[in-house]
């Protein structure tokens, strides 16, 4: 496509501009074999067991951002999203809503990102659907995605008193990556978007015994800690000193007075296993691929009269409750 | 919820504005077994087998007309999608982009509307996700659908010399509609969309072999029946009396010099049957809800230079070509 093409209210026809778009942009690097049958509905053979599913929508801006751009978020998001309930991601679905005045190039070189990553991640992109609104220039992905599952499927409510609670890696810099981008601040923070897939991989092979997981994006690790105490019915108490958060993270959190417990992630999951599994597992993922910083957190006791609480580090206790208000807008 | 509230930013934070909106509406009318869980993805019990994958997003406006809204749309779009591959609907995911400032009150009733549909068409939905933009009130819906295919695929490429093409109703319905709402016309035109459950059911009931079908929405019939040519590599003749336009709709498109072939419809599919079955079928199809109007419209010949054709009333022929330019932009 020329240098200076940009979207048309003609691209959302679905008349021959949209053909077009579809063979010049998401056909060229999505093509595989189900896609290309070009039909209304992808087939797919699916084994006999249990399906995970699920979807979610990207607004981030900027669309490009250091250590991604908002295609890469919108696979990354919704494969980890079916990583974290046990299932192997196996098909994406992929909505985009396009402002008028888009750059063609822009679109592309998010198509190219969305093609590497799923094909990095070993999933395949079957269906797809194009939208065009008014606008300036910007862009909205649904992503939709399917995983199989083949064994017992993760679930919050096996989450039980003595358990261990193990996040990731260290919290924030999805937010404070994009934060930095809006106030024009010079940093090397880097988004976190990164697909989990070979950490929960070995976690399963090592025959570790995950209670449940979750990944933590919008709402921060406060939020689902929440969620999970609550779905659980359990109590989680965090130890202050032992949330990871980068140097330089932390720096920019000071001086803004933003707490990592409330900030988004985009390559982070917290992990519930048994405290005999605790060591064995933190080690799993310090070895694999974005899990160097990984940390045990937490642990689950008996429900007290509130969802989670912080052990200070002079051993006071406080309340953590989910975010309250509206984080940052257009985090993911 | 009162009686003023609108969208704010907090609501797509993913903290407890969030998870407010998400208890008071979504898992209000959408609430079943799956979806209550309120885990990261859903997990489905699937057999052994072939299923059909296709996703849309819906950007119609305006979101309330006559015979409908943008969540019927929404629903209705991708189970139609579903079924023209021959599978049985059953399971739906859907994101929401709201735009800041949206009355919750038409939210709730555009959730009202998806909860109903899908539950008279017999699926559930078992995935969702909300964000927030800035924006004037708006909001945006993706669907994805998954249906179980139990016989042989619906497939283009089956379409063969000889075969009979039946349209399963009045063309045009959907975009006069929108396009009197937009130009403030008042008229009794309504929109087609609905879900067509009942007459593909009805066919393969009645051992019809379908050798192919597409539903008939952005692009019109033209488009449609140029990309079907293109796929089984074949040429379509159509008959330029035989087409079924309500003469409300007719006359709408006499003033404004609009083509039905090339209008969008949300209720409406066209069907490829062998010429034994033809009769047959267009009996089925106008025995079925949403069919009465259905007639059988062209017969497919062996490729001619060009994709499809119009024999006019005076035994002339032109070419049909797909739709050109832009149509009516946000038409779903």
């Amino acid at each position: 496509m020329g240098n200076s093409q940009k979207i048309t209210m003609a691209h959302g026809s679905g008349g021959s501009a949209t053909r077009k778009l579809i063979q010049d942009l998401f056909h060229k690097y999505f093509q595989n074999d189900v896609l290309d049958k070009m039909e209304d509905a992808a087939v797919l053979d699916i084994p006999s067991g249990k399906i995970a599913y699920t979807t979610d929508s990207f607004v981030v801006t900027p669309i490009f951002f250091q250590g991604g751009d908002i295609g890469k978020l919108a696979v990354c998001g919704t494969l980890n999203d079916l990583l974290v309930m046990g299932a192997e991601p196996k098909y994406l679905s992929v909505g985009f809503i396009l402002e008028e005045g888009m750059d063609i190039r822009d679109l592309e070189e998010i198509i190219k990102s969305m093609a590497l990553t799923a094909e990095e991640s070993g999933v395949k992109i079957v269906a797809g659907d194009t939208k065009v609104i008014e606008g300036s220039g910007g862009i909205y992905i649904n992503t939709s995605g399917i995983g199989l599952i083949n064994h017992k499927p993760f679930h919050t409510s096996n989450v039980k008193p003595g358990d261990a609670v193990i996040v990731s890696g260290s919290l924030g810099n999805h937010h404070a990556c994009i934060l930095s981008h809006r106030m024009n601040i010079k940093n090397t923070i880097s988004s976190d978007c990164a697909y989990l897939g070979e950490m929960v991989q070995n976690l399963i092979k090592a025959n570790i015994e995950i209670k449940a997981m979750r990944d933590v994006t919008r709402g921060g690790l406060a939020t689902v800690l929440n969620e999970i105490a609550e779905s659980s019915n359990t109590t989680i108490n965090l130890k202050e000193g032992s949330i990871p958060v980068d140097p330089e993270v932390k720096s920019f959190c000071d001086i803004l007075g933003l707490d990592p417990l409330y900030m988004a992630n985009e390559g982070k999951i917290v992990c519930f296993v048994s405290r005999e599994d605790a060591e064995k597992a933190l080690s799993i993922i310090k070895n694999s691929r974005f899990g160097e910083k990984a940390a045990i957190i937490a642990e689950v006791s008996e429900r007290e009269n509130v969802a989670v609480t912080v052990t200070t580090r002079i051993g006071g206790k406080r309340i953590l409750n989910v975010l309250q208000g509206e984080g940052l807008p257009r985090i993911c």
